[in-house]
This record gives structure tokens, C-alpha cells and sequence, in this order.
């Protein structure tokens, strides 16, 4: 294996597949990055039991050439320390396999040897030909994490409540996490030939999207029977899928509306922080909201030792009866105002006991359900 | 206690005093920000064991209102607590201290009552009225910190080594810092009309370099039996100061050198960084420097697990003998290149077991010099 590369393209690439690499592993191999030099790429992978990330470097981009292969070949070199040497190194560098897996890495008068391994007790990637697949802009699938993935549970009694369910029928993608207290469900409409129900570990999600926030293209996912895969031209994240039933939620989802108001998005958002402030002594955060009449909303919370805060808001609108009072984990309720971007947000009330409906006034494809705290 | 305050000028200044705040303390008050609210003035304090900051808020700054009084008192306040609300309230800030040292703070339609402690427990600020000082331009004395803290011992076994030795004498200050394998000296006139040496915690050091970091003005010193104090014209900083009698380094300098070369800083610094990844194996993170002949120098370290780096640089100006080599601790040279802004840096060796010199080619107000270490 003999190849020069352009300083910049090889960094960005080692970082990109790095998302997958876990320093602190029991398999020496996964510590480390497969590079793979064919005639007209070079390929890099690196790997955890959860996510496999895959990068493909063209040889040129943009018309500009970055890749020169002189001879195929592939190796395992540590992620850390090569992101650390190309990053501290200038220009151009020129890599070399030797003999016992030693590589020779040069960049003007500068020269080192890194111990590397041999790429064959590296793991396969999963198959993905043949299976079935759609597309979404990136923006959206972006969007879509971002209003759900915070919800699921981080208890791994139940493991499936770890993951974020995709479901997709009738040209319909659905996304729900919940961890038992709280919900979060997503719809969009997808023209999609792929149906079914998938549950995706939460981690994989955030890693996706760190690695294509910066990406403006379609993201082509494809789903095997253990594995759903998210490509785009460069670059592909392959995730596990985990296995089970995912729960029923759609009956979860209250019918019996007692009072609905509607309020400004960012004040609520910011009486509920600071709510949540004196409210960290408690177990559930506890934040107390009363419908005072139809005008006015208080929001409150007392710590036995810092002290009580408490204000009021104004309500836009109101339908059904005021009086009412419900108390609520206040992080659960920042974590769902901070996934609506829209201006207002409705809350629907079904009683002092009975989950709280969240939702963008206008747009019903995004709702959060949170279940009350008991306070006595 | 009742006063009417801006809200960035209040955040700002408890963001100031909050410095020398420890959150966790043996001593629940010192976990807290005094509060002094005068005719004329605010005053916040903050203190732990090394350090007091005392920030003074008048009723006008520029012109502009942003403070009223309305009753004189004082009260002692969690820093963290206070901190996190300040930020989070919209504008102007209504503060009244009630019986029983609870506080009532008013912002809009927002009103919390937070618990505070009795300031009569909070111990007294060190007086300076009377003591010696000198003046010092901030900058100046932001370099001459950043020059030298950083080569204090971290081990508190020798305590007088954990500080920063200050000497005034002949209209000329010395500043300097060894852990007895390096050590960072730093001469600047001075006109003073104290003289003494006194040794200073690098903590202390720290804290008024993040606290001092926007201030353009001159910095008054004054110098108390026990404290030093670091003052502009609305906050102060009081530091304790280490007893004892700090080594006499002047005679460390060498005097006989076999070898002096010049070099670009920014390159060598550069050429050390790599070579300290391949380093890290080594307990003092062994860098091997060769004078190859007059105008090359080679740079280079190895490690059996990870493999070796090798890389030769120019030689600008040489005096003495090549062929000389020294095995250096590569993070103190690191540190010591970074503390230099010349572009062109003087190595003087007096041999492969003699400290090297490193200072600035043509300033000699900095000296670092660096042990050698042993590589068998």
C-alpha cells in the first residue's frame, strides 16, 4: 500500500470515521482505522458494536486532484494517535506500507514509522445489496432526531425504550421515543417502498448527527434484517437495529381535553428554566403550573433549602375551563419546548393526574406528552 | 438592604468575584458572595483560602445610571445559585433583604425569595492602608505571568516552589518560577519604592490573569506583611503570599557554553509537538535534540509501541562546536518555546549533561533553562 494524499482531505476523513472509534475498548482492533487503498479511492472505516462508519476519499474533488494510489494495500493504524500526527503534520503526506505491518508516513523532512495491524482480523461490514431503501432530505431526518431522540429512556433495564422506533406505512414515516413519563412523536409524510417498524439506538442517532450536520443532500437509508444504513455520495453510518416489539403508543395519546391554552414558545421556555432552578431538590424537578383565569398562567417552585420563585405569564388563548393546576418534571417540559421552533405552543390539559399534550399551535406533526409528578 | 441594579453590570460582577468562589467548601459561607450595599456604591466579595475579590459597582458608569440604593445592609448569597438566576432574568433587578436573611429578588412579572446567611460570619478582608506599592501596565504584567507561572512545581512537597518569586530591587523586577529540572526567569525595570522578595501562590497568578485579561489599565500593587494586592480602579484582588526564603537561582545560569545555535521559533515548536506524541511513553517525555553539523538540526523520539519520528530542520546562525546532542523533557521545552513571541529563538548547550538555555536571540529579559535527562 503506497499512496500521497492532501493534508486536509485525509484529516477530515480521520475525523469523520473517529465518531465510531472507541478509545477504550476490549478489541485492540476497533481502537485503531482501517485504511483501504484501491485504484481510484481510498476507503476508511472504523467501527464500535453499535455504528460502523465508512469514508471514501475519490482522487480528485471538485476537479482538484487530493489522492495519488501507487500501489492497493490495506492496514489498521491507531485512530488517535494518526489524528493526532496528521493534524501536527504540514501539506502533503505520503503514507507507506512496509513489511510486519509498519507504515512510513513523510511529509517534507519529516518522518515517522507507526506500529500498525493487520487489517484481516479487522470486522466485515454488513451486506447492504439487495436491500430495500428510501430517501430523505438531510435537513428533515436532521429535524426529525432532533425532536425525538432526547426522549427515549437512558435506563438499559428496557432496552428497546433506549432506541427511537421509525415506523413507516401508508407513505407515512413515524418516529416515537419515550421513557414511560415522557413522549415524543414526529410524523412526515414519505413516499417510501420499504414498510415496517424499526427501532434505532438513540447513540447511533446522535453520532449521524454530528457526522452530517453540515450536509445539504438526500440521505439514502437502507434497511437489512439487523442493520439500517445512512448514505449519502462520501460517506455511509451502518447502525444495528434493536430487537423487539416496539410499544403501542397511539393510545397513549389523550383524548378527553378538559382545557387547552395556547402561549408564547420562548417566555414559557424561559419561565420554565428558571422554574427548574429551585427545582432541583426534587427527585422529578418538580415545577408547579396553574391556570389561574383565562389570562394568566403561574408558574412556580420552592426548594426547602434556596428559597421559592414564582411568576406569572399571559395566556394567548383558552379553550375549556381555567382553575386548573398540574405539577411537572420541568426538564422533560424544557427538553419538549426546546424541539418546537414554531412561535406559540399549545398545551392540552385532561385533569390534575393526566398527561400534558405539547404541540406547535398550528402543526400537528410534532406532539410531546408528558405524565404528571405526584407532589405529596 | 434594598437596592434597584442593571442586570449585565450585576452579572458581570458576580461573574468577577465568582473567581475566588469554591463551590465546594469546608466553609458553607465561603460558598457564598458577600453583598455590601452602601450610599454610593455595591460591593461584592468572594473569597477562599488563597484568594479575596472585591468588585465595587457606582451608582453611574460612563454617565449612565445603573445602580440605585434605597437602603444600606449586607448579605451573604450562594455564588452559584445567584449566578444562575442573574442570567436567567430579563433586565432590571429589584433586591430587598427581608427578616431572617431571606432576599427578595424582583425582575418583571418574576419574584423569588432565595435563603441567605448572616454576613457577620464572612471573614474580613485584609487591610492595606499604609502598605508599600508599585504601579505595573496590565499588559506588562500579564506577560511576565504568562512567561513564568506555568514552570512553578506541581507537587506541594516544596511548597515555596509552587509560587512565583517576585524581587524588587535596583529599579528592576525578577520574576521567577522553577520545579528544579526547569526554570523561567523574567527581568523588567521598574520603578518602585518597595524592595523585598516575596513569593506568590500560581493559582493566585491564575485567577488575576482570567480576572485582569480585558483590562488595559495600570495595575496598582500593593505589598502587606502577608498579602499581596492587585488593584484597578473597581476591582481588587487580595493574594496570600508563600513564606519562606526562595532559592537563590542566579547562580544556576550557566556561564560556560560550548554551543549556541539560532533557530525559527514557530518551526522548532512545531518539530518538539510532534515529536512529544511518540514521547508520551517516556516518563519525562524524552526528546532527543542532535547539532548534526552547522546548519542542520535533527529532532526525534521513539516509542516501542506506537514506532518512531524523525525530522531535520535549518540552523540560522551557529557559534561553537556541532555534533552535540541532549536529551530534553519535550513538554517543559514545549512550554518554554510557547512562552516566547519572538520569531528567532537561542539554544545555548554546555553539553550532553548540562542544562540547555533558551531565550529569545535578541532579548535577554527572558531566560528559560531546561535539565537534560537521562535516557539509559
Amino acid at each position: 500500500m503506497e499512496f500521497i494524499i492532501n493534508k486536509e482531505c485525509f484529516n477530515k476523513a480521520i475525523s469523520d470515521v473517529s465518531h465510531a472509534v472507541s478509545i477504550k475498548t476490549a478489541i485492540p482492533i476497533l481502537s485503531g482505522i482501517k485504511i483501504v487503498a484501491n485504484d481510484d479511492c481510498l476507503t476508511l472505516l472504523g467501527s464500535n458494536s453499535d455504528i460502523v462508519i465508512e469514508k471514501t476519499i475519490p482522487l480528485t474533488i471538485d476537479g482538484v486532484s487530493g489522492l495519488e494510489v501507487f500501489e492497493k494495500g490495506t492496514v489498521v493504524l491507531s485512530a488517535k494517535y494518526l489524528s493526532e500526527i496528521v493534524k501536527k503534520l504540514p501539506d502533503v503526506i505520503h503514507v507507506k506500507l512496509n513489511g510486519n505491518q509498519s507504515v512510513t508516513i513523510k511529509s517534507n523532512e519529516i518522518v515517522m514509522n507507526l506500529n500498525g495491524l493487520h487489517s484481516g482480523e479487522y470486522p466485515n461490514i454488513p451486506q447492504i445489496d439487495g436491500a430495500g431503501y428510501f430517501n430523505i432530505p438531510s435537513v428533515e431526518l436532521l429535524e426529525i432526531i432532533k425532536q425525538t431522540a432526547f426522549a427515549v429512556s437512558k435506563n438499559e433495564t428496557r432496552p428497546l425504550l433506549t432506541g427511537v422506533n421509525l415506523s413507516i406505512k401508508e407513505n407515512k414515516l413515524t418516529c416515537v421515543a419515550t421513557n414511560s413519563h415522557r413522549l415524543a412523536l414526529r410524523e412526515l409524510p414519505l413516499e417510501s417502498k420499504v414498510t415496517g417498524s424499526f427501532i434505532i439506538p438513540s447513540k447511533s442517532l446522535n453520532e449521524l448527527t454530528k457526522l452530517f450536520n453540515n450536509e445539504a443532500d438526500t440521505i439514502h437509508i437502507f434497511i437489512t434484517e439487523s442493520y439500517i444504513v445512512f448514505q449519502t455520495n462520501h460517506i455511509s453510518l451502518f447502525s444495528r437495529l434493536i430487537e423487539g416489539n416496539y410499544p403501542n403508543v397511539s393510545e397513549l395519546l389523550p383524548k378527553d381535553l378538559k382545557t387547552i391554552i395556547t402561549v408564547d414558545t420562548k417566555t414559557l421556555l424561559k419561565g420554565i428554566d428558571r422554574a427548574c432552578l429551585f427545582a432541583s431538590e426534587w427527585r422529578n424537578n418538580n415545577v408547579l403550573i396553574e391556570i389561574l383565569d383565562k389570562s394568566k398562567l403561574r408558574i412556580s417552585s420552592n426548594s426547602s433549602e434556596l428559597g421559592k420563585i414564582e411568576e406569572t405569564q399571559s395566556i394567548m388563548s383558552i379553550r375549556g375551563e381555567a382553575g386548573l393546576s398540574v405539577s411537572l418534571d420541568g426538564s422533560f417540559l424544557l427538553d419538549a419546548l426546546k424541539a418546537i421552533k414554531e412561535n406559540e405552543v399549545k398545551l392540552s390539559f385532561g385533569g390534575p393526574m393526566r398527561p400534558v399534550l405539547i404541540e406547535p399551535s398550528d402543526n400537528s406533526s410534532y406532539r410531546h406528552l408528558i405524565s404528571p409528578v405526584r407532589t405529596y
